[in-house]
């Protein structure tokens, strides 16, 4: 690409600009969300939104999830890959997690979120929020 | 499917056997590997290779995944997702992560390994062995 001078790591993967990270997961609905509990690290994929730079998702019923999202640590990875071409990018977001306990903000969230995969009446109510701390994205060149 | 009995978890999602956790495993070539280090989550995407029930990778230079597997919990996850059909699968492997440093053990990993999707003068020669200790899975159904 002409131009295209963008920086590289020390791997030689391509850096992605914070626009680059954010518009990667409006566009992706699955990511994985990765939490500790009980010195277990667990990583489960949601279907997630964006709201603002923060990542929320819904919780599907599992109370794993809820025990963990204390204020702790947690991270939210998005990536794709095309194993022909040998292509691919990931988005790496940082921060810590919380359940949503504001009524008007579940509502917001309800109105602006994808549609669940899982049925609703499967589906828990429950919002959980990643308040982004560092938000970071490499893709192969 | 006919004769389809196979347990589904309090979400609704089919519990995916050991067989088919192995299987998808091998059959994906890009799986996150989860680690912590100073306090921090990091999820990062790599190209693994199935060595009995562990999973094992060559790092790509990243230092902090090699003062994270010191011995540490760490965690492993592939799945795939259709957005349009709402369908998809993961699955979870648990466990301790170390560098292998056995010359032979390094000699069989590069003889069974997935080619590398970064040119090999670019990739380190570090391998990363998982140590299982649990796979768990699950699809949409």
């Amino acid at each position: 690409m002409a131009g295209d001078i963008r920086p590289t790591d020390h791997t030689g993967l391509r850096v992605l600009d914070l626009d680059e990270c954010l518009a990667r997961l409006v566009e992706v609905p699955v990511g994985r969300f990765a939490f500790q509990l009980d010195g277990e690290l667990t990583v489960l994929p949601v279907v997630h939104t964006l709201d603002g730079i923060d990542v929320c998702f819904r919780t599907t019923g599992d109370s794993k999830i809820q025990a963990a999202v204390d204020h702790d640590r947690v991270a939210f990875e998005v990536d794709q890959f095309d194993a022909r071409t040998r292509t691919g990018w990931s988005v790496l977001v940082q921060g810590t997690a919380t359940v949503v306990d504001d009524d008007e903000d579940v509502r917001r969230l309800d109105r602006v979120a994808r549609v669940p995969w899982v049925p609703p009446h499967e589906a828990a109510s429950t919002w959980v929020r990643v308040r982004t701390q560092s938000i970071t994205g490499r893709a192969l060149v």
